[in-house]
């Protein structure tokens, strides 16, 4: 099935025309609809989670709890509308004494306008119809146009019933929200002259085309898009000594975590040479049997890549087969290790993500060598690093931030809190911006600033109003005060 | 004179090598390498305005004026960093009781690396060397390459030593600032691996040639460029009542002003059909006299651009002539007059901006007529609403805020405060981004978020420590705590 073109410019000019009434909604009315729809999605918790499951193989209690991480996403950013530090409130009263004198200058944030959002595979709500991107765009008032992931097709068409109708009830404007099928249909969402952002989760070579699509407009357009991410891992030599067995244990569940179809899933592990933390790791992994992939499609690239990093020269396969099951209801872990010296060699063979419960095990001969190794690892969602107090690690702290947006120690990247301080994002192809698309300030994605210069009151949005009617933070003539 | 390339990669190099310090440098320390800067500036401004007025022509009291603005942003910046909201600090301390338990997570903004400044050639102060640009990267720790502006060539070098030499005595890292010369150079800069953001003042083809090649990069960085502007102001039928010779005279104060070289200059100037606006316009533009300006290539676009619009049907010419002195040192005051009717018929070749000392009356018959045309007018820095007291203009505000970064009220767009309320930005092709090139919250530009979780206290910034070293403004637990 595909969205018809006609269709399409049906459906972008109703978001065109829902954007105003949508800015224009006050906070608390649009955290209303957000409650709204968290509600619907968690009354209908039951028939989605089924729907989910028999489409992704995900498994009950996972995609139970991604519900429930899906609704209090939506949540929190009702508070965070609520709470009004995101229309970023700054008043500079007029100075007749400055020089030049200055005028009465007053900045807001408001919404770009109508938003498409690209839904992700592996998190079919979390990443999908009502997931973050979603949830920012209607918090800060954009329409959004949602591009159904082919491999939750039947869940994502329900959900957008569900999303529609609590909105609808919720008295949110009509042409608010809306879902398109189809590949053809998403090429057009990113060309279509209203949309006015993209968020995206996926694939490198998905994503890239369709960032050269939004960039290249006449009117180029910013693209939030998610890619690809290794999430490398380091552990120094205190670490293992201390701990190797809970390390091996808690590296394994990590990477083969939902079939290791995390964006964050651990994908190169830096360790000390000459020890036997690849044996143990290989035990750890050998007793994880198999587990669905999401897709046919993802289940026949999973054998490629492992097979494409086991004929790389010096690569030694530690545990588990490149001679995977080619559908999607049977992989199983594969551990790999070779050594930093190799990666230095062959970085754009060896540093390449391969989406399945594998990871590499890059053995590491001094701290010199372990930064050139690093210093070739693409951009990150994450790094981690396991050390023991005393331990000197300042330097590949350092380094570690320089290349990912979350820098964990002592524990796993998958699992992403969604809070105000996540950072779920990292220099290219971890993201291609400099936001981060899942936390409190993902909303700022789909804002610009307007600033209102010797405005009447009585023009002045209630942000900016002299008695500050909303009781908002508000930097006020340089000075930040609270609501 | 063209750097050459293998200097190009030498100086790129040292950037990156001075970009470690830079990021550790505490805030203290980076403010006072700015109002080092600043010092210098102003002790050798006597010089550098006569240097800049003997390849610009723009006035010595013009340049004074401009030296002084670009020593109080310097200023500015070094205060803002110093303020602290800057960094965004975000604490989320661990929390057991969620579902799943969170971690502890505390987010910060860092500097994203090297940064290259293209200059613009109307502010050889303010949006050149040692520029907004310039000091909202080198404020939060990013070093800085400069393409020298071929209209200012020795006032660039000038400056550039002296930058150097300050930054050098205050004991900023070698490598923090270069600037290099030609258009190869420019090209290469922002192809070059280690520079990862561009800021730009321009025209409109050559920021998208340059934004064009930020993109396409295998790794695509930020470019922000602010290319064109028309800065539409409307007048309605009672502000014209009440003040139509003030309005002629200001207005033609405005668009003449600096030759018409400002990118906020009022462009389109919508007026009631069937007044005498026009004619009062002509003769406060007709005493202008004729003004310098920039370059010879400026100076022969100039009637080239007037020689379009009076070609196109339906356009008057009210007051000056088309035919222009081809050389850079006499343009004068152009009004052309057409109907909203023929702008609502030919967008395209009415709606283009000529740089120098002219400007477009454009007579709206109803306010449907005049929202339509505006619908029209492409992303602009400002645009300004002259009304009275009583007249709804609700409406026509919400227009002009999709449109513009800056809305004004009762004055003219040229004259840009530079504060902490600023926006001098706006949809494409004002800006190729969400955000200001002018003012306190231009620094975010050059920022990217990482989030430490679960760091031990002594591998934390100071900004993210648990006692607040630094007394700076965060978010702790979702609430804003001032510091």
């Amino acid at each position: 099935m595909q969205t018809e073109m006609q269709d399409l410019q049906t459906l972008t000019a109703a978001a065109n025309a829902a954007a105003g009434p949508a800015a224009a909604a006050t906070d608390a009315v649009r955290a209303s609809w957000l409650v709204a729809v968290a509600d619907a999605l968690d009354a209908n918790a039951a028939e989605l989670v089924a729907l989910a499951d028999s489409e992704t193989r995900l498994g009950i209690p996972r995609l139970t709890g991604e519900v429930a991480r899906t609704t209090a996403q939506l949540r929190l950013f009702a508070r965070v509308i609520t709470e009004g530090s995101y229309l970023e409130a700054v008043i500079d009263h007029a100075n007749a004494d400055a020089t030049p004198p200055s005028p009465d200058l007053r900045r807001i944030l408001r919404p770009v306008g109508p938003v498409a959002v690209f839904s992700a595979s592996n998190f079919p709500f979390a990443f999908s119809v009502a997931g973050g991107d979603t949830a920012s765009a209607l918090a800060v008032g954009c329409p959004v146009i949602v591009k159904a992931h082919s491999g939750h097709l039947e869940l994502s068409k329900r959900t957008a019933e569900i999303v529609s109708q609590a909105l609808s009830v919720a008295g949110a404007p009509e042409g608010l929200f809306a879902l398109v099928v189809g590949r053809e249909a998403g090429t057009a969402l990113v060309q279509d002259p209203l949309i006015k952002a993209v968020g995206f989760t996926g694939s490198i070579p998905g994503g890239r085309a369709l960032f050269d699509l939004a960039v290249s407009r006449p009117e180029p357009i910013p693209f939030y898009g998610e890619l690809g991410s290794l999430n490398p891992v380091v552990i120094t030599a205190g670490a293992l000594a201390a701990r190797s067995s809970d390390l091996a244990t808690g590296l394994a569940g990590s990477f083969t975590m939902g079939a290791g179809q995390f964006c964050t899933k651990p994908g190169l592990v830096f360790v000390p040479a000459g020890t036997t933390f690849g044996a143990e790791l290989a035990t750890a992994s050998a007793d994880k049997g198999t587990a669905p992939m999401l897709t046919d499609r993802i289940a026949a690239a999973y054998p490629k890549g492992l097979e494409g990093l086991a004929g790389q020269p010096n690569v030694k396969v530690l545990s588990g087969t490149t001679a995977q099951d080619a559908e999607a209801d049977g992989a199983s872990a594969v551990v790999f290790s070779t050594t930093a010296a190799n990666v230095i060699e062959r970085p754009e063979q060896l540093l390449e993500e391969c989406f399945g419960p594998t990871t590499l095990l890059i053995e590491y001969g001094s701290q010199p060598e372990l930064a050139e190794a690093l210093a070739l690892v693409p951009g990150s969602l994450t790094a981690t690093v396991h050390a023991e107090d005393g331990e000197d690690v300042a330097a590949l702290v350092e380094q570690l931030s320089g290349l990912a947006g979350r820098v964990l120690f002592g524990g796993w990247p998958t699992g992403v809190a969604v809070n105000w301080a996540q950072q779920h994002g990292g220099p290219y192809p971890a993201t291609t911006s400099l936001f981060t698309s899942v936390g409190a300030t993902a909303v700022r994605r789909f804002q610009r600033p307007v600033a209102f210069q010797d405005a009447p009151e009585s023009l002045l949005p209630d942000a900016l109003r002299e008695d500050n009617p909303l009781g908002i933070p508000r930097r006020v003539d340089g000075v930040l005060q609270l609501g």
